[in-house]
Parts: structure tokens; C-alpha cells; sequence
């Protein structure tokens, strides 16, 4: 039987207190992370050179004790690696080459994706070797939709209108871009978990920004392409941000193992309407951890209680925010692990 | 009985088709709109000159001839009223003194408010004499979290964060606020009425960034209040934008006479979840708008399809977008009135 806690929920093994990390675990609110930062080149650099990028996965581990790492990474190398020139300029989020239609996809290609990735298998072998053994190992992706929606934009996006009307106005053209997007993540995800990852996480940020007919299409049937591709691998854990009531049709339709749970979804809706086979994971207001004490303390068991009695995976509803203080998620940590 | 099919449907009546008329309908697509606006001084100035509000709300009556005007205003002119100093930054969105804490709340004050807002009232006298016989005229207000969100922050924001961590950290303070938000607006929408408004809609644009706990205090609640106020006087649309699968809950319990969905939710979900007695208001893609043709059709007729058999008023789930060719609104407008 797997001694780690994180994979035994996964699995649906009812464990005496759920399992916790938090989304952007690693990240600015730590110092040493901050430290590593300031000496690495740009933003990608950090998630290519597998010293640093190991470095401040294990960080939150060793200060936090958490249940699981996650790979230290980010969601746009895999259009990086496709050919998209993925750049970060500071305090701005990301910029792409703008992807213009035919001729800009047609210049992409998959040839390169495993060289490309070559530093994160790397990253991910070395972090299996170096991590606790109590401690399992998430590997990720972005979602086709998410990844396509920046591609188009060239960037981060309020609404990524620019990416819905493109897939309005020329669904083939999208259509193949998503398609090409789906079998890369596909192939990314598996080299993962050759190199050792134990579960994966597929991001779909902007899941939210589509009404239901778009949603089906280009958010929802992708993510069953690749969940039905790894069935049977490793767990997945699927996070369609912001889609509402649409939670429960996708979990029914999709069947990951794991549903990441945003912000706003009502945890005890979300315990009646979701099918008990899937592990539910979530879903506390980042904001909390910022004010900390008692507020933030009772947040977190009232999600507790909503969910007992069925797999959950304690996490946030969204990223950890910069301006967090470490001692508010020692003190979160502390508390669920003791309850 | 009453003429006017949108006050008809609103009432629960089974009409013929379904009333329609889009949020932005009088807006940046129109040149008309743009020729007066470039005439205006600010923005709020053409908020606050009857003579130039009244005919840029008339401007899309007469171009399409919708089956409800909405008084062309803006949410934050009560905060303005409150003394919050409002001005728009072209290009850039609203920008707010920001309110930092009881000091600055303690300036805030309704005395002045039916003054202030005098031209507004005004608008309305004159905007239901012009009006068509066959034209209702739609009142508005933003709601009180949504209002106390921008006043906090200074200005828009993609999750007004400094809002959500004000109310958790000071939540008496903020609840001040909302209770001053909640009567003035509730004073706001009465006088509307006295002066020929004969619908209400109230905007939650920012419910959706809420987690559950923080929605039913600051969102649910002050909405609750003020749709009780009116109840009995007109009918009521609430917009709780972004709330998901807690629209079915917000329904049951406000029991608004009549519910905005945002562009994700699916209609047919809606309907099966919502009580029979909330008249649905919404939702098709503004992107469709700017795609038109056939897709846009066909999108228009899935929701009237999914929203069959109850009372639909036909909107779109968010604003009219600002690049919107105005010949696909006209048929739209078209194929809904002759469906």
C-alpha cells in the first residue's frame, strides 16, 4: 500500500485528515524564493535550469511539510516548446508572438517537444530522488483551451476575446491549434510520469470566459481526450476555473480522478452534485491566508466539514498571493495536520 | 392590461416571443453614440445632462426598435453622490478616491444624494414621454457590493482583491458601508420609479469573485434587502454576475421577479434549476454579436429553445462589445421579432 496520504485520497482510500499543498506553494511569498529569482536570468530560465527549478519546488516542502510538491514550472513552456517564443516581462505576465491564423499555426511544430522539455523531465527525475518519502510528486499542464486562449491573445487576457472570436470565426483553423495542443500535452504529461511524477494537474484558467456550447467543445472534450489517454497511468486532477454549475456535467462527462475546486463553488453544492467517485480538491479564498487567525482557520474547517465523508485534498480555490505572510501558512498547515 | 410585452413577460405572462433588449445597448458600437459622446465633456457629464442621456437612450429604440430602453447612466454615479469624486479616465475605466477606512467612510453622506442624482431623475420624466407607446423603460442600479468593491479599489480590477481582504479584515467597517450603499440605493431606485421608471435591474458585475460565505453577506443579502424594499412597486431584475451554480440558490431566496444570466451559464441548466416563478433574462455570447451570421442565429434560437415554456426575456449575457457591427444587431433584433 502507498504510504503517501496525497495518493491514497486520490486513489479514494478514506484517510484520517486530508491531504493539503496549495497552488503556487512555491512562488514570491517566500524569501528564498524571491532569493533564487533575483539570481536567475528570466522567468524561464528559472523553469528550464532543473538546480533552480528543483530548489524552489522543495522549498515550501521543507518549511511547510506539505503533502505533495508540485513540479516548479509554468504553463506556457508547452507553447514554448512548440515554437511560440514565450517571454515574461517583469510585473506584466506573459507575452507571446501572437498566433495570426494558418500560417502561424502551420509554422508550429511537436518535433522539438521532448528536446525542448528535456530540463523538466530532469527537474522531475531529480525531485523524486531528493523529495521525502511521505511527500508525492505533481507534475501539470495547461489545458489546450487555456493554452490556445494566450497564444491568440499574446498574453494574459480579461476576457480572451480576442481567442473566442477567433474560435467563432474560424473554428477549423482553432480547431486544429487545439488539436495539436491536446496531443503535445498528452505526450508532455506521459514523459512526466516516466520520469516520475505521481499524479498530474491539468490547469484550464480561462475555462470560464466560454458559454456552455464553446465550453463543450473546446475546454471540456479536450480535457477527456487527455484524461481518457492517461487513464490507468496516474491520477488527474482537473481544474476548469470558473465554470459554475457546469462543475458537475463536466465531472460526470470527464471522470477525472481529482476536481479542483475554484474559489466560488460552494463546497457543500459541490459534495451533493458531484459524483463521490471523484476526489474533490479545495477550495479556500486565497485572501484568507493573507488575513490569517481565526477567520482563516474557521474557512478552512467549514470546508472540512462540508466535505467529510467523501476524498478530499485540502488546497486553495486559487493561487497563493504574493503579499501572503509565511506564518499564516504554517499556521494553516499546523492546524489541518493536527484536526 | 399592460401593452408592453417586456412588462408582460416580466409579469409572467406567455408571450408570443420574448421581449429583447441588450445590456450596452446605447454605447461606443453606434456612431450616432459617438458623435454625441465626442460632443460631451466627461463621461459622467453625459450621464448628468438630460438632454444628451435622453437621446443617446433613444438612439438604439429608434435604430432597432428594442422592447425596453435603459436609462443610459453609469453604477457609480451614487457613490459619486455619496461624495466619492468619480471621474473616467479615457480608455481606462472609472477612477475612485480610494476609500481606506472609517475616516473616509465618515465623509461619505446621503444627504445630497436626490440632489445630485436630480438630472437623472430628470432623464426618466423625459425619457417616458419620447418613449414609444410599446417601450418600457428600464431603471438601474449597481448593487451595493459590486459599488463598495470599485470605492475600495479606486477604479475596475480583475478580482478586486483589496476589497475582498478589506471586508475580511474589517468587516464592520465595510458593513457600514454596504448599509449605506444598500439605502441609498434602495432610495435610488424609489425616486427612479416616482419618475417613470417601470423596471429595475440591479448589477452585481463583481458578485462572481466572491467565495460563498463573503457572497451571502455582501452580495446576497444587501440584494436581498433592496428587492423586498421594491417588492410590490415594480419588478425587479437582479444581474449576480458570475455565481454559477449558486443561481438556483440566489433565486429561491431573493426571489427577484427577474434573473440576468452571464454569458456561462447554460440556459437548459437554468432552467431545470430555477423557480418558474424568476422570469430568465440573457444570455447569448456578445462575441456571437460580433461574429453574426448564421452562428450568432443559431445561438440565439438555443437559448430560446432552452428557456421555452417560461417567461425569457432576450438579452445577451454581458454588454454589447464596443467593435459590434450595429447590422448584426438589427438581425438579430429582426429574426427574434419575426420568430
Amino acid at each position: 500500500m502507498d504510504k503517501k496520504v496525497f495518493l491514497r485520497t486520490l486513489a479514494g482510500e478514506a484517510t484520517p485528515r486530508p491531504p493539503v499543498w496549495l497552488m503556487r506553494q512555491a512562488g514570491r511569498y517566500l524569501p528564498e524564493y524571491r532569493e533564487v529569482r533575483a539570481g536567475a536570468g528570466g522567468f524561464l530560465d528559472l523553469c528550464y535550469t532543473p538546480d533552480l527549478a528543483v530548489e524552489v519546488t522543495l522549498q515550501p516542502i521543507r518549511r511547510f511539510g506539505f503533502d505533495a510538491a508540485i513540479l516548479f514550472s509554468d504553463i506556457l513552456v508547452v507553447p514554448d516548446a512548440l515554437g511560440s517564443e514565450v517571454g515574461f516581462v517583469e510585473g506584466e505576465g506573459p507575452r507571446l508572438i501572437p498566433l495570426q491564423g494558418g500560417a502561424d499555426l502551420a509554422r508550429l511544430s511537436p518535433a522539438r517537444l521532448h528536446d525542448h522539455l528535456a530540463p523538466v523531465y530532469e527537474t522531475i527525475r531529480r525531485l523524486r530522488r531528493d523529495l521525502p518519502p511521505e511527500t508525492a510528486l505533481i507534475g501539470f499542464a495547461g489545458a489546450p483551451w487555456t493554452l490556445a486562449a494566450y497564444m491568440i491573445e499574446g498574453g494574459g487576457s480579461k476576457d480572451f476575446l480576442r481567442a473566442r472570436e477567433t474560435a467563432r470565426r474560424e473554428p477549423s483553423m482553432f480547431g486544429r491549434l487545439v488539436d495539436l495542443l491536446t496531443e503535445a500535452v498528452i505526450a508532455y504529461l506521459r514523459e512526466q510520469l516516466r520520469s516520475g511524477a505521481e499524479a498530474l494537474q491539468l490547469f484550464d484558467s480561462w475555462a470560464g470566459v466560454l458559454p456552455p456550447d464553446e465550453r463543450a467543445r473546446w475546454s471540456t472534450a479536450p480535457l477527456k481526450r487527455i484524461v481518457d489517454a492517461l487513464r490507468g497511468e496516474a491520477p488527474v486532477l482537473c481544474f476548469p476555473r470558473g465554470i459554475g454549475a457546469a462543475y458537475a456535467a463536466f465531472a460526470a462527462e470527464v471522470r477525472p480522478q481529482g476536481l479542483s475546486l475554484d474559489t466560488t463553488v460552494d463546497p457543500a453544492w459541490a459534495a451533493s452534485a458531484i459524483p463521490k467517485g471523484v476526489c474533490l480538491q479545495g477550495n479556500l479564498d486565497p485572501a484568507l491566508l493573507v488575513t490569517g487567525g481565526e477567520a482563516m482557520l474557521e474557512g478552512a474547517n467549514a470546508i472540512r466539514e462540508a466535505l467529510k465523508g467523501r476524498p478530499h485534498v485540502f488546497n486553495l480555490g486559487h493561487g497563493v498571493l504574493p503579499h501572503t505572510p509565511p506564518e499564516h501558512v504554517a499556521a494553516l498547515v499546523r492546524a489541518l495536520k493536527s484536526a
